[in-house]
């Protein structure tokens, strides 16, 4: 956070006279020019009506809102120069699962509140495609649009109401989401997106206007929208590279975003390759369809002591389990394994489960937490199908890492730093990652999380002028590697389908911690 | 006009696939930047959405209509190759007293049509005052400003309909009026143009969207609004420049445009320097209040015989007369004093006037047309009132020449050209303006007639990418020269007081011509 803003300028023009009459747009934009350096700034018509009466009451001194468009500047907002009314920006992380907002001072930089709220959009299925089809029904496209625009102008009203300011009071919003949610978002059709060749309307939608869109914030506000790289790597991508500074590193480093589809970037100040999972045939569902939402009730740790078998389940606020997140499911996966109650395949072990195993539907299912301990009453369960699930979910996050990694000449064990984002408010714990065989064996102060980056990265537009301008150069310097056409992929990815991987050399760490289970009662 | 369209473009993109998956956006604005040279091509959001359907139907082949914006360029319209729409542009002369559009083709220049107005502002007064002053009442300025936008889009109606194209395929509009008529249009506050020290909102309103003013023409449509120097120095000044192409001469050229006010500019291709009248204390009311505007009926031409003092008038469409134009009233006063009706003061001399000479309501009047001829059964007269203004501004006029001449160290003598600009549809006779002292006793042919200067200038930067890059260039190039504070002004002013001048030597083309008058019977 910067301490003097790039987004607030106080301007104290030579008034107006006999000698010099200058019009008042010209003699602000002539101001504005000087104290930004650049050829163009852009003043709303509306807002130009409104200068005469505004520069006169303050003797011509003005406190001035402004935003970066491309190439210039654009007046976003002017009030008098001693009192103005607050001038706030927005941050928006617009996940498919969760819409999370910032409220940041523009003066500097100060966070005034956070809120975040269910994607509405979920009403027509937690996954992307049910919603891009229904996208091409006739009004849904409009009916999409509207939802999420409606749930964040319902949002900025809270969130503005918790900060005492008015939601006229924004007058800068910063959108990082993947390239379906930003054409749902912007209501541009995907029906390309999901056709081969797969192919978004657009890449760069630039700065918009708020009002244009239907957010309720200052008429004259904009929205800077992350660029995409194309249908499968995302704004909400770009905006984590901002956030890690990946690509002002020395060394290369790793960002891996494990959300509704895994999203990797390798790279540093000279190169950035990226990839995403879910234009390959592995990764289809990912790893989050398995989770359920971080909240209160969520399991998001679990302990399996190695020679008990006692189960330590822990749930968000302490509250009584409801479900299990994506964090929770690695964990659980990795201690299973470690304790020796999977085998290496991923199948459940019944000599080792014992009372932790029950059959329903004909399907073996793992107990995580009795009836008598759950918030529902029922058991919680993890299925045979959806440890099958995680364990194809797991081998293509690692196989696109080695992928990529070769495919720059490097290998897995000469990466200095691996971020990892998180995008669900649970955060995956890198050890046991590991142990399944899901992230690199490295050493553990190698992994660096990274938080909700795309919120972050988005924050970081409405604090510095320097990262807005970034943002087009690194969208431009990713080379996107396609892993459909790659040939080795699916010969690595039948190898990382085994616990930790077939070739276990590569994972000395998880060798010493797992008790071998016993020989007998496997899975059939 | 040019024969291939700067505002038309086809293009042919490369079709998507695996290995070329840039976004429909993209693409087109990656051959866009190509075809028109430039770093930037702005596409508004719901034109975008449009993209893929367009860019699919016609396989990837496309009819692009662009548009510059400042530095850039910006897609106004998009459709198949094949047979698109038509693709129009409208060039509107936004007068006081009447608005005047013209149609054109933006494939090949072509005029589609005409049409004119009146500017149903005269509701509120034929002068610019009264409707400022309006302006300032509650409700007043959006009043204004919706009767111009309404009067212009049932114009824009009925144009489209006589050429059988729809107000949609309207793409581009330029609009060149003055300060003030400018401002209204806008919907900006006058209020700072007529007071000390007379401040516009904005002397460059720039290129802005069509729906944002109401205008109903393509929801795409940008218009440029051309830009003024100041309140009483317009855009309609700068439209005329640029059709007369004074700022490309290599010689030195007056421009000179007798409407409301009189403007005048004096300069060629190193240097241009302008006044308004308006801006002195003379010019109040201008040469235009005297008469009214072009229609069938009005007397444009009056000669007198001067030994039978027979009256000869032509009205517009040999209609029976009702009433006199501006040119009409040049026209009669030059003849007047020709014939030795009126004296150096402009006096009417009654022993010469006879029978034309009537008293009503104690002030002498010349009866023009008597009222067995006239249309209205009265007799159309032209008051000993009317004479004086028509002096006073007649001095003014060519005391605004003298003192920009003078300025630049040149005599009026070295004008190599005089363009003389009409905005009423009645030319003024150059003949007549050299007889009364309005116009400096130039060789006739030295008087280049320009019509509606402000229309076809209007029109020029339809037709022309290089026009619309000259016009801040001459906006910025002029320097503008305050009457108001010019100690010379009065003086020369009292001198220019009487016919043709105090030093009659400057008018030797004058004194021949005239018959003396009557030595008794002065005006008392």
């Amino acid at each position: 956070m910067t301490s003097s803003s790039p987004w607030i300028r106080r301007v104290a023009l030579t008034p107006p006279s006999l000698k010099d009459n200058t019009a008042d747009a010209d003699r602000l934009v002539a101001a504005l020019k000087k104290e930004l350096a650049t050829e163009r700034v852009d003043i709303d018509l509306d807002l130009l009506a409104q200068l005469p009466a505004i520069l006169r009451r303050n003797d011509f001194c003005a406190r001035c809102s402004v935003f970066r468009d491309r190439g210039g500047w654009v007046l976003t907002g002017i009030d008098r120069s001693d009192h103005p009314r607050p001038a706030a920006g927005l941050a928006v992380d617009l996940g498919t699962s969760r819409v999370v907002l910032l409220l940041i001072d523009l003066a500097d930089g100060r966070t005034l509140g956070e809120e975040a709220f269910d994607n509405p959009q979920l009403a027509f299925g937690p996954d992307v495609l049910a919603r891009l089809h229904h996208a091409e029904s006739p009004g849904g496209l409009k009916e999409l649009k509207d939802l999420v625009i409606g749930g964040l102008n319902r949002a900025i009203d809270r969130l503005c109401r918790s900060a005492g300011i008015e939601p006229a009071d924004v007058c800068a919003v910063s959108v990082a989401g993947n390239t379906s949610m930003t054409h749902l978002f912007l209501g541009l059709e995907p029906r390309w997106i999901i056709r081969e060749p797969y192919i978004p309307v657009v890449n760069r939608p630039g700065v918009l206007k708020a009002a244009g869109l239907g957010i309720n914030v200052s008429p004259f506000a904009r929205v800077l929208v992350f660029p995409n790289i194309g249908s499968y790597f995302g704004g909400d991508l770009i905006a984590g590279i901002l956030f890690s500074k990946l690509h002002q590193r020395n060394d290369p480093a790793l960002l891996v975003d494990v959300g509704t589809n895994a999203e990797v970037v390798l790279g540093h100040k000279d190169w950035l390759i990226g990839c995403a999972g879910a234009a390959g045939p592995a990764l289809e569902g990912g790893v989050a369809r398995m989770g359920m939402m971080a909240g209160p009730g969520v399991v998001d740790r679990v302990a399996i002591d190695p020679e008990t078998r006692r189960f330590d389940v822990h749930a968000i606020e302490e509250k009584p389990p409801t479900g299990i997140c994506g964090s929770g499911v690695i964990d659980l996966a990795a201690q299973l394994f470690l304790a020796g109650m999977i085998d290496i395949r991923g199948k459940l072990v019944s000599a080792a489960c014992g009372d932790h195993l029950k059959i329903i539907e004909g399907i073996r299912h793992l107990v995580v937490v009795p009836a008598r301990q759950s918030a529902t009453g029922q058991d919680l369960t993890f299925s045979q199908v959806e440890l099958d699930s995680l364990v194809r979910s797991k081998a293509a996050m690692y196989t696109i890492l080695e992928t990529l990694t070769m495919t720059v000449g490097l290998n897995l064990s000469e990466l200095g730093t691996v971020y990892v984002a998180g995008t669900f408010g649970c955060f995956i714990n890198p050890r046991s990652a590991i142990a399944i065989g899901m992230l690199p064996d490295l050493p553990l102060d190698r992994y660096v999380p990274l938080g909700n980056s795309s919120l972050q990265g988005a924050a970081l537009a409405l604090t510095s002028a320097a990262a807005i301008d970034e943002i087009d150069c690194i969208r431009d310097r990713i080379t996107y590697l396609e892993l459909n056409v790659n040939p080795d992929f699916m010969n690595r990815f039948s190898a990382a389908k085994f616990i930790p991987h077939t070739d276990v050399g590569r994972f000395p760490s998880v060798k010493s911690q797992r008790k071998e289970p016993p020989h007998a009662g496997h899975a059939g």
